[in-house]
């Protein structure tokens, strides 16, 4: 499937032929290392959102800043776009390149500059692994919150382009609060700081606003992000449920208890079981839901905290509550939950994985909602999600080799996240737009409202070259999409009596 | 003092008489009460910084949102500048009128609109005084975490526009870190809606951008802050000691043990011993300088951490270290603290208070660095700030009716915050920039760095008629200081080497 960045509905772009860029590039910097041959660029035509494929023009892949900077300016000057790309696990295809653009591929970059106990943060390159800034700071007990599932391969500058989250980010907050400061080049190749070493910044917020912005305003070169210590202990709880919606509801509980949950998640039955045949983790495969549910701090108040989720579980109607009676049963547990992707993965040739975000009370509705449009396509979803969040990942299963069943999955997703909009949530809780919502981002905002995004976007680059066709539709796209779509009649949708 | 908007180096706007302007408000809003009279208008002058003072063309005071949509519109077309103001406690003259201004209060927006414990947020109109929404949330257990001095009297339109902070900040964030969702109008009198129940909004994070605008960018109409659920327990140590700079190294050493208290608070000798004075707290004012650390959460949880701060501070040097003895000799040891503002004033005709923040460890030289600026000035300088965060708030003495003194104690103010920034601090930590820190803005940034600001600022403001002359500087205005400022050559200045 290869889907273009659409000249007709996102805009005008310069046709740079390869030949020419190359020459530029190598004329300027003879020793960038780029890749052009069909062969060398094929690995890189998609990210984790596999399903959408673009050979880039050039592939290069700098190695000092410098570089950067001139390859920047070089594309501003021959007006070619940039996508730039990190490890490349994207999950909305962010880093989905552009048949006329260069993909600016920044995994070299990945040295740990500095890690400072005392002032608790680390200063490290864009290139550099989530997780390996946490193995970093652990002689010094400290470590780095925000937990991808991805986050053994993860860079910490995609991290910051689409702002990611983790199991972890109920208690500890999703990237943006996790940061200090962050250095960018700008499409002129200028280097600016956002943020600062200090608490706050003052004028207007760029380092939040640049955070989750996905390329489109800048490339990261340098992240300070902030550490915290390492609980003294962690405990693990799991609930199971004879019935989907009331496991939805004892997520409420458990936070409307005052309870906040180092991580609360929830799996339904066809997670559940892939899980199981994949992992081992111990989990009840006759269960309708389960919730894993993680309390970390210090030892009493941890066994405090137990037991108060304990009772919320009971009233909520839970069958069964195991508490992991170890460390080894502990990550056990979380095993399943982190490895529930590739599990369904086994289940079906293909699967495709939604990222809406809904207010936690809304849970028990968007959960019959989804399995009622489920139906409706004739395909099956599994649910694994950040439950405490109200961040759900609704997982579509089917085979893209069987005519029209993508298309019916693209389908069934979007209107999964169209059904969240409706109830008050957005479209993603983590894994950012990219080029697979961009047409929902028309269902999330309005006109008005996506005419600020374009000034912001104009403000730093005025020529649209930094990632064009991602994260903010044109307008004219929302037209077309809006044209597309009159099943849907007049937003806010009349099917949501349905639900 | 009348300290104006100075056309001449911020740029120029519209002369417009005050009939022409009140007839026009009258014409199209006979229900809108307007304050035209000197007697009417002289409350207004100015905010909580009262050195600048401005009067106002007109003060309206709208009760409903179409008054205010409309307020709007009528001033965009005459091109009127708006100020707007909450309850006019902010420090920074953010809430400094403009002559040729109209001020726009918002005080009678004062309706707690919804608590939600499920979804553990309020949602409450701007004019909401910042304890009332703590006070509203206490019968489900919840409290509304950012606690600024003023927090009894100050709305939350203004936390918004200020991005105000508290005691309780260095754990629970500052108001940006606790804000769901705010719905602003626009200049053009549009509604718009920035970010969501949910717990992310896709594109750019318009809400963070938004939070600490001071009112450049539009004007506040709701707020939906998060709640959080209020600790079982929270103690407070004091800690004596016999010299500022060990104090401050303790500051470091308690951070860096991965304890996160509460709050941690420091107050030098001449802060203990006005608050002493007026409150009778119980300070030892023989103490060079002393520490107030609380520590909340649950009881077992607190215990601990208490012996783990002990340690630190006796291995840090403390003389002496007392732990309030039960929740009434807590609230004594906070009330000193939280009065220390007027306690200083009582000391004193006049003070003025700073608010730059610097990385935790530069304590110890910010501290040295002030108090031989203060010498240099001939000026008496206290300290009283949320150390764990790094956030400076040295008062600075003087008396406005010996000549030339406010320019003196302005002049060591604004050094005070250029060394902030030397050691890699910012100007402002919760207070804002607003007019008072507006040349120091031009030491912060640079003129590339401040081309964003005024870019973003076109964007929601193409006309520039929402608080002008507050928060970011025109690129004139910094030409002017730099002019102004030769003594400092060059930055980061030489003078640095001296500290």
């Amino acid at each position: 499937m290869n889907i273009l960045y659409d000249e007709r509905i996102d805009g005008k772009l310069n046709h740079v032929d390869q030949a020419e860029l190359l020459a530029s590039l190598r004329g300027a910097l003879p020793d960038l290392e780029i890749l052009h041959s069909e062969e060398d660029r094929k690995p890189y035509e998609c990210d984790g959102l596999s399903a959408y494929r673009t050979m880039p023009l050039l592939v290069a892949l700098p190695e000092k800043l410098d570089q950067v900077a001139e390859i920047l300016r070089i594309c501003r000057r021959l007006g070619v776009p940039v996508v730039a790309r990190g490890a490349g696990t994207g999950l909305s295809g962010g880093a989905l390149p552009l048949e006329q653009g260069l993909l600016l591929v920044m995994a070299r970059f990945n040295r740990i500059i500095e890690i400072n106990p005392e002032g608790r943060f680390a200063r490290v390159q864009p290139g550099v692994r989530n997780l390996a800034i946490s193995q970093a700071a652990e002689p010094f007990g400290l470590y780095y919150a925000p937990d991808p599932s991805s986050q053994i391969a993860c860079s910490i500058g995609g991290n910051v382009a689409e702002n990611a989250g983790g199991v972890h980010c109920l208690k500890y907050g999703l990237t943006v609060h996790n940061l200090l400061k962050v250095d960018i080049l700008t499409i002129d190749g200028e280097r600016i700081t956002l943020g600062s070493d200090a608490l706050d910044a003052p004028g207007f917020d760029l380092l939040a606003l640049f955070t989750g912005s996905e390329g489109l305003l800048g490339i990261v070169t340098e992240v300070t992000v902030k550490l915290l210590p390492k609980p003294q202990v962690a405990r693990v709880l799991m609930a199971s449920f004879d019935d989907v919606e009331k496991a939805g509801k004892a997520v409420a509980d458990i936070i409307s208890a005052g309870i906040i949950p180092g991580g609360l998640e929830m799996m339904d039955k066809l997670a559940i079981q892939a899980a199981e045949d994949f992992i081992h983790a111990g989990y009840p495969v006759d269960a309708e839901a389960i919730l894993l549910c993680e309390l970390d701090g210090v030892e009493n108040d941890v066994r405090e905290d137990i037991e108060r989720v304990r009772n919320v579980l009971a009233i909520a109607g839970a069958n069964d509550v195991q508490l992991a009676r170890d460390e080894a049963e502990r990550v056990k547990f979380w095993a399943g939950r982190k490895n529930a992707f590739p599990a369904v993965g086994r289940m079906s040739p293909d699967y495709y994985c939604m990222d809406g975000t809904i207010p936690r009370k809304q849970l028990p509705v968007v959960l019959k909602g989804t399995a009622e449009l489920a139906e409706q396509y004739g395909l099956r979803v599994a649910n694994v999600f950040h439950a405490g969040d109200g961040n759900m990942h609704p997982l579509i299963l089917f085979d893209a080799n069987q005519p029209g069943e993508f298309e019916r999955a693209e389908a069934l997703g979007g209107e999964i996240l169209e059904l969240c909009v409706a109830v008050g949530g957005t479209i993603t809780g983590e894994h950012g737009v990219g080029r697979e919502k961009i047409n929902q981002m028309c269902v999330q905002f309005n006109s008005d409202e996506l005419t600020y995004f374009h000034a912001i976007k104009a403000a730093f680059d005025p020529h649209g070259l930094l990632n064009p066709g991602k994260n903010v539709p044109t307008l004219h796209r929302c037209a077309e999409f809006g044209a597309m779509h009159v099943h849907h009649g007049n937003l806010p949708f009349p099917e949501l009596e349905r639900f």
